[in-house]
């Protein structure tokens, strides 16, 4: 049986492209005692994979040359020597960008389909999900009533941070790319503003849309978007650092905010990076799963078909082309 | 009798010049029912007076036009209508850039000359003192075996904030701007190790004198400095914001450093103002006062003699030639 993978071909130099990916052809190995293999459906594609294709030192290790791409995948178990898995059981895992995963079965998770849709274990029930709910409640720490700004507000973190901002009684702003995408979350998934970064009164609209200032703005943009917010800080403002993705693709770095405001409102800056959380992610599953049972939690998924075009598909990411959780199909979701 | 009095005659663009304050004269008022006269002895000048003489918002009033200028002060009284003090008490108050202050007293803190030297009060035991105490402790919270690093190292806050890492257990390195404040740093006030950010091999310096990363960042710089620093930060290091004196003149807010480095090893920054940690200022008092006589903490004074040499010395501050803790000797002080 052959198992197609996508692998690292070369690091980019700024602005990632196709050509850094090469898809190859291996046979998948033999399923041997005790472990499971499984046909992936779902692979996430996530803003964080820029970082694992550079050799920059950062918080994870780096995808070397060859290997084959890493991501958080949805997948149905095909043979399993792991008591814990039977053949056509859905899981979350971990096993990149390729068509079957082998393991021993120990990373996995078990999906239940009745539950929430398989899917969702990549969005807001999975990493995206469980990153909103940590940045936003134990660094941001929103008080009912107080402003939440976030950008990528129509992102699979961002929809999830306002959101649950909503349902904490905070005033929930959104920031995002494109008018579309600012209805989609006011009219969906129920913001009480949101403001398009690319218009050009974007600076007034921002001040409009946040009338008592802002109290927590989780940032996973970076770049322009966060000069604007730092003017309507309010004191002892807290700012998750979820990503800046306006940067990641910079070939010299730029010099980044100017940190007066931060000084003068006595502001919080916290870094934060989801995998040190986990004692948190039972909280996570307890609270959005019934979140979304209720309605309270509403997504919206990005899904591109083809395992051989997840190299473009991930680009969209970095300009902002994909409109809600971005995926690839790898092979026939049979819960839909 | 005559008050003499610096008055802000205009805002300054950029760099302040001597030309924008104004010496006057006016009558001292008679001293009334419940009120306190004092001379004035120690003027205290601080980086933060800039932020006065802007109009820029910030979290404190500007200094009006024609007002006299702000600042701490020590004094001794010369006729008192308030029980609580009597001719010839020394104490410490904010009667800003003049001779005599008047006021009902509500506001002054006695001072024992006995205790400690009096002009200690503008300066280890006084705002800097508290500032580098609250920011260091409460906010960058060292533990013992971690490396403390503090800009702008022989001032009057960044001198207090290493000899408190070492007091607390901590490998405290400093920064500094000439050879001879670094050999103070280390000689005098006993840092571990100090850098000189002027030197060509700065950067190579600052890692060299923290072998283990930096867990602790007290800033008080901004500019250049920050960017060498976060290079080496520790993964959840702590960075209190507490000055950015490379910045106070730009004309141009510069656009600061780049976060990434912030959101990858989970750096926590956070803005602070001394005056909102009023709580803590009896345990700063105790515990600074205690190793004050111990000799566990030492200090340097840069003493400029005359008020009206006031503007001039300000001036030091902001291209760092001042040395020490910078005051103006504004009357005789009867204990030395």
């Amino acid at each position: 049986m052959m198992n197609r993978q996508i692998v690292l071909r070369s690091r980019p130099e700024g602005n990632p492209t196709v050509d850094n990916f090469e898809m190859v052809h291996v046979e998948v190995p033999p399923v041997t005692d005790a472990s499971v293999l499984r046909r992936t459906i779902y692979l996430s594609l996530d803003p964080y994979m820029r970082g694992r294709m550079s050799d920059a030192e950062s918080y994870a290790a780096s995808v070397a040359i060859r290997q084959v791409m890493v991501g958080h995948t949805v997948s149905q178990v095909v043979e399993s020597h792991n008591p814990a898995f039977a053949a056509g059981d859905f899981v979350a895992g971990y096993d990149g960008w390729q068509e079957f995963g082998l393991s021993s079965g120990r990373e996995l998770r078990k999906l239940d389909p009745n539950s929430a849709p398989i899917s969702t274990a990549l969005g807001t029930l999975g990493m995206p999900g469980m990153t909103a709910y940590v940045g936003l409640l134990d660094i941001g720490q929103p008080k009912p009533g107080e402003t939440v700004v976030v950008s990528a507000a129509s992102g699979a973190v961002g929809s999830v941070v306002g959101q649950i901002a909503r349902i904490k009684g905070c005033r929930a702003v959104g920031i995002a790319g494109s008018p579309d995408k600012c209805q989609y979350v006011v009219d969906e998934l129920g913001f009480d503003a949101c403001v398009n970064y690319k218009s050009a009164g974007f600076h007034e609209d921002l001040a409009g849309a946040c009338p008592s200032g802002i109290d927590v703005y989780f940032e996973n943009v970076g770049g322009a978007v966060f000069a604007a917010v730092v003017r309507l800080l309010n004191n002892n403002a807290r700012i998750p650092l979820c990503g800046l993705i306006a940067d990641y693709n910079a070939v010299k770095m730029p010099p980044g905010p100017n940190l007066r405001p931060l000084l003068v409102k006595r502001a919080l800056i916290k870094g934060f990076i989801v995998s040190d959380h986990n004692d948190r992610a039972a909280a996570f599953q307890k609270d959005c799963a019934a979140w979304l049972r209720e309605g309270r939690l509403k997504y919206r998924e990005d899904i591109v078909d083809g395992l051989e075009h997840a190299p473009a598909a991930l680009l969209k990411l970095f300009d902002g082309r994909n409109f809600g959780k971005l995926m690839v199909r790898v092979s026939q979701d049979p819960t839909r």
